[in-house]
């Protein structure tokens, strides 16, 4: 009547009514816990002094999560040093399933990440840098059974890694496969050409606007670190590692947000 | 930032606390009263005695209305006897924003639900029989600066229907316009031809499937009593009034439930 592994919409729902199950067995939803580090990072609800910003990523992946069907946990915001991460991962990936920490965006800040996923068990970090743009500095790992995802620092950069890895991971853990039709994925024309530097995949941020009876996607340019580019963008258009770039008026598949 | 009217997604959350907003005044959800009406409906946590069915259409219409960002106030059933439905409905349209009454699918059900609406305040009814299939017995209405619902009793038409005019009045409700790119519309490929009788709008139901870079749309057929055809469609297809049908092959647009 309905195959295990289903999505329980409104229709389902009706199914179950119909049949009089008032309840059923569910897929728990996988709690995600979600660390800011960055001796630079504030609450939100304080004035930052100088040299200091809030915390955007917590907030803002926190969103994805829910949105994707996860448990957002919050451990708030640890500095770039490795006694106090490493206190706070331990707790993390001891009570939830899977572990993002985000930031910060130093070199040295992503060091300390890293040793720490390595400390904490094995096998460890598996990825450490990813060729996509924007993105880069992306560290994928598995400590104890759980995958720890270190994202980006900046906002934009960290939602669109979150989307590539985070997002499908949460859907796996709640038993949902890639279900077509994916609702996420519109067909568009992209209104200018985009050059794109070849050896990594590119993710250019678009708004789409509906004309007639096709989408046009214009790219919203602007720098990763930059959260109001996403707040203009609808979703993004990949372009493969092999490809140059891409043409005005080249029909091309938009991920909506 | 963000422009009012705009939905909280989670870069707009992450805007929120990057400029240190920590609260911000949102659109209260609009509350849907739902009833769902028929002598023959029981709750379904009850079995059923010989011609009497669980009722469905609370269940998929609750789902169908916070999917859509609403909050589904539960009425339970009512006979289809006038003095009953009356107080059932004069305090539904007193406590929610919209009601919604489903069923009984006899011609002597859609009376009593009419001549209800009708007598509970100006304009009363304002529609009565919609030209779209399935779905032909739908009263629109107002009561009291209050927008009335009366969907078909059969559970397909009456999710159809909820979606043509139910789901925008919730959105509309909730402050947010019907924003281009609408996710849930996706070009696909008739796998065979549908013939249309003229004189009304078909509501196809599909199942969509991938295949390569493009969407195949297969007809769900079966009575638009059945619920099933909801759990295995995946979205509909409209042919409008003036058109006959759709030929094997054509491209159309699906409406993704």
């Amino acid at each position: 009547m309905i195959k295990a592994g289903s999505r329980i919409r409104p229709q389902e729902m009706g199914v179950l009514a119909g049949v009089g199950l008032t309840s059923c067995p569910v897929v728990q939803k996988p709690r995600i816990g979600i660390i800011s580090t960055g001796d630079e990072i504030v609450e939100p609800g304080r004035v930052p002094g100088p040299g200091q910003v809030r915390d955007i990523n917590s907030y803002a992946v926190a969103g994805m999560v829910e949105e994707a069907g996860g448990q957002a946990v919050q451990y708030g915001i640890v500095q770039d040093e490795f006694a106090q991460l490493e206190r706070v991962m331990k707790q993390a990936v001891e009570e939830t399933d899977i572990v993002v920490v985000s930031g910060g965006s130093s070199v040295g800040a992503r060091d300390v990440t890293y040793a720490v996923i390595n400390s904490l068990g094995k096998p460890g970090v598996l990825v450490h840098g990813v060729s996509v743009k924007p993105g880069k500095p992306t560290i994928l790992g598995v400590v104890g059974g759980k995958a720890v995802i270190g994202l980006p620092g900046h906002p934009a950069s960290a939602m669109v890694l979150a989307d590539i890895f985070l997002v499908p991971l949460i859907k796996a853990y709640s038993g949902l496969g890639f279900t077509p039709p994916d609702r996420r994925i519109i067909r568009a024309v992209m209104s200018r050409s985009m050059a794109s530097a070849s050896g990594r995949t590119d993710y250019i941020r678009v708004a789409v606007r509906r004309t007639g009876d096709r989408y046009i996607a214009e790219p919203v340019l602007g720098k990763s670190g930059l959260i109001s580019t996403m707040v203009r963008a609808d979703g993004v258009v990949v372009i493969p590692m092999a490809k140059e770039g891409l043409e005005a008026g080249e029909e091309v598949e938009v991920i909506l947000f």
